[in-house]
């Protein structure tokens, strides 16, 4: 059976501008690959609900799974949990056990639950709620998206309360073969290589530091079997 | 009148597979800030033709311009120029301008210009080249798509070509000198060189091959007089 596979919505003006650099792509990218789940593609868009909305529906239809990041705080411009419910046509509105969490939140704080603070209970009617042992606030997966924040601390909390509720396929191994040659020069055995084992994805990644350089082989695929016997093949080719 | 929009398209499953970290979409993110050109847009997607395909021809429509990160290398798994290519219904071969600065690029090292290698000139018919200060292999501009390599200091240094002529006014020109001594040993003269003339953009670019360490020195400027007057200023410094 083949993995289940994924798309990410990030959202916000923060990074496009350039202002914030992301890094919850990066680390999702890293646990999806460990569960075996196959991420096939991320997108980042701005706080506009019609780019949300389209972006969402398009993605929420191609993959087995969506995850965003971003836009689920107290600010106006949080207006992700409105877009994912609309993308759904789903109803909105603060949902009694999201407000239930933050009210006891914010009175264990001694701290107001405002008009803006209860933004965050905003949930869509059939969400079931993800888990946020950070602050609270909760995010939510309605069908197959999953909706969290985008403060690193945040999301990664998030990512460790959903992603095992997720059914995975077989985990993805992956291999390097480390080679002081450029990749002009391994280039050709390669993709006879790449031919024989097509169920392996084979690249490669230049590198140069402290004055050498050369190119890291990376194979990666779910039978070990076939990625020990793809890499002495090359083995075989580039060094011996 | 409004900024003109753009998109951005990284194309690598490295980046999906959470191996490598993307660096390039927030450094340009942050230039294209710089430059008043507004980033709406960025997708990540796999190495497969379809999916670059489709990104391209939805991203190109949408926004003014579209960048694109990777895959334009030498092996089997750079597939980004063909894709471009068909996107945009262009014919694709080796080209004879991108084919001999690969073959004088070569001949200097002392290296085959391989079949892996001459990859790097298939260009597409209409393109025009981007100029790669870095490793020489080329980028290039077809319609409104800036397709461009993914290793980022290669990235950087095509951005740094290409950006300059998208921001209307006179067309940019620009020549390099390539020395073999290190940016530290040519930074002074350099400094000096780009007081002396403010209206020209000089880049140093470090590189290290083959044993070889070394400065491409890249000047950039809108009058052909100014460029000519600089470089002969830099070669008296840097090399009588």
């Amino acid at each position: 059976m083949p993995n289940p596979t994924a798309a990410m919505l990030v959202i916000g003006d923060e990074i496009l501008s350039g202002r914030t650099r992301d890094a919850n792509m990066h680390y999702l990218a890293g646990e999806l690959t460990k569960s075996g789940i196959d991420l096939k593609e991320v997108r980042i868009v701005s706080d506009k609900a019609a780019d949300i909305v389209a972006a969402t529906r398009s993605l929420a239809k191609q993959f087995d799974h969506l995850f965003t990041s971003g836009g689920i705080g107290p600010t106006h411009d949080d207006i992700t949990a409105d877009c994912i419910a609309a993308a759904f046509d789903a109803a909105i509105d603060v949902r009694a056990d999201a407000k239930a969490l933050l009210e006891a939140h914010y009175k264990r704080q001694g701290l107001e639950l405002n008009a803006a603070r209860l933004r965050m209970a905003r949930i869509p009617d059939g969400a079931k709620l993800i888990d946020n042992p950070v602050s609270v606030a909760p995010g939510f997966s309605l069908a197959n998206a999953h909706v969290m924040a985008g403060v690193p601390a945040v999301f990664k909390a998030m990512v460790a309360s959903v992603l095992p509720q997720l059914t995975g396929g077989a985990p993805l191994l992956s291999d390097t073969l480390r080679l002081e040659r450029g990749e002009g020069d391994v280039a050709q055995p390669l993709g006879a290589v790449a031919e024989l084992y097509p169920e392996l994805s084979i690249g490669s990644y230049p590198f140069q530091k402290d004055g050498i350089y050369g190119t890291n082989i990376v194979l990666r695929g779910t039978d070990p079997n076939q990625l020990e016997a793809a890499k002495k093949k090359l083995q075989q080719m580039l060094i011996e």
